[in-house]
């Protein structure tokens, strides 16, 4: 019998279609290949290709030269502008605003084959870095209210370009996943005085059956409602609303983690196409107690798509326990 | 400079990207080929594939036999089961239930190589018929509180089977989409004592440059914040909460308006693949003065999907007056 859960976060029920389980062999995909020779924005040398960088960490070189371990640049084809004031306006019955914001590429590595899974720990350190840096410098611009870390790994996943890098968009709109995760998250606490995640992480570490991994700093589980098979979080265990805010200690520990979670998802589903997508706090607030910065780690392996944005309703071919067990076996080599 | 717009119903912003706006050509995709020949349990005489039919409307035959014009058989891979009570229970911290429900497919036509934009209005009109009839005939079942009606067409778009068809699907749980639909039409009732439905017919009836077509009974319209590109409604002019009440002049209007333009986004986007959901009111509630049903028609012509999903966020290449200019523009031969 398949069972209706209810992710209480969000309130959103889905489908657990525990009857024809699919197990990782089941999915129809294709593995991402490894990055291919060719002429890349993104390769030493080609630092004129990309718009002048606005963060970098540098053996050696100067600005938009060769040299860089991480750059941070804008994107060339940015769907944000970052030029001028903000103008919210009317237009009839509806509401719009000038699309103010920034939108940048993070570059990972100068290496055109790499990717976070072959990088070493101190370099996807030195990413999660740029990512917080980019961050803090960002939310100064009052403007901004959100911003949106996230990958896309893959074609089949929305990657245009192969050389390994996670992108940046700023905001001056909560969006609306934030918002209803925000909003259900002050639900409980009114309710419980408590912030959700922290009681999510504590039950899941006691019960196991969801747990992939278990750090010093870090829960790595499939959440009990996912919409997707092989959805997988990674938390903090100690309570933070603002990602940015994150220490050197932690970024060390999730530079671990998140590099170990993904080799884990490309050994059990054969390098697959994924999205992982930074879930924090919109930036202009004070810290929250009843919110939680965590990444969401989504693999691209089924195909229907329309149906449940159209309707808001996921039918989920893998429980969670299943998919956290394959990839909690998985181990580490 | 790219907008944000903000759909009046949800509150979600969405980019409307007009710095690169993207015309039907742009868009790398593969069209549905018609039906090929093969061993199909839709066709005549292969009735015993598939379970009993829970409807027919028929010229000769008896049940689970040819002679059927339009048939309608309860899913050979349910998502749900029909059978149980509903047993709502705690698990620890969360929410569950077994899940029970109806997954039912609607055969469009007998002929293997036809599909809505090929059958005469005749039997489109049947088609309509039998989704209210089934609709009517489940809501009898207190256990279910909502029921999708949808259709993936094409491959891309989810269907398994090429021969032409819709399902339904009845949950003892509304959706969140259309929970986010019915209390945000009811902000918006609250506030102004008027449908916002109604409103927005009535706004882009007079605007004109969002709209599609514009019959007796419906408006076929591109949205003001589409999430999608070439995204299209079709919605009643007169206010009707439940599409389960409509009468059979409606039926009979929908039928060629929902033809024509599924007709057009063949000709305009070259027979893409597509989904269509009905989105009604909750069926065990009394008619809404603030809900309007309507069907929502989404192209699929854009590969990127995780990011979305994981930020409810979604960027949108064709600004809704383009789309809907050239879909107003195909004429229809």
């Amino acid at each position: 019998m398949p069972e209706l859960r209810k992710d209480p976060i969000t309130g959103r029920w889905v489908i657990i279609a525990t009857d024809r389980a699919k197990r990782p062999s089941d999915f129809i995909r294709q593995s991402v290949a490894p990055p291919a020779a060719t002429i890349c924005p993104f390769d030493y040398g080609n630092e004129h290709k990309t718009p002048p960088e606005v963060l970098a960490y540098r053996n050696s070189g100067g600005r938009d030269q060769a040299g860089w371990r991480v750059r941070v640049v804008p994107n060339k084809f940015p769907v944000l502008g970052i030029e001028g004031d903000l103008n919210k306006q009317g237009d009839l019955m509806y509401d719009k605003m000038n699309g103010i914001g920034a939108h940048e590429v993070i570059v990972e590595t100068p290496e055109h084959a790499a990717d976070l899974t072959s990088l070493t720990e101190k370099q996807v350190e030195e990413v999660l870095w740029a990512f917080k840096d980019r961050v803090n410098d960002l939310k100064k611009d009052r403007r901004f209210r959100y911003i949106i870390l996230f990958k896309n790994h893959g074609e089949a996943a929305g990657a245009s370009l192969e050389h390994s890098h996670s992108q940046l968009i700023a905001l001056p709109v909560v969006p609306k996943r934030a918002k209803e995760e925000v909003d259900g998250s002050l639900l409980y606490y009114n309710l419980k005085d408590r912030c959700i995640y922290c009681d999510i992480i504590r039950q899941e570490i006691t019960a196991g059956v969801r747990m992939v991994n278990d750090t010093d700093r870090f829960a790595v589980l499939a959440p009990y409602a996912p919409r997707f098979p092989f959805e997988t979080w990674i938390l903090p265990k100690r309570h933070e609303s603002h990602f940015e805010e994150a220490d050197g200690g932690t970024l060390q520990n999730l530079a671990w983690v998140l590099r170990s979670t993904l080799r884990r998802i490309n050994k059990v589903l054969e390098r697959p196409a994924y999205n992982f997508i930074f879930h924090s706090s919109p930036v202009q607030e004070a810290p929250l107690p009843h919110y939680h910065w965590h990444i969401e780690i989504i693999p691209k392996l089924t195909k229907v798509a329309g149906f449940e944005w159209g309707t808001g309703f996921y039918i989920n071919p893998t429980p969670p326990e299943e998919s956290a067990r394959f990839l909690r076996e998985a181990g580490l080599d």
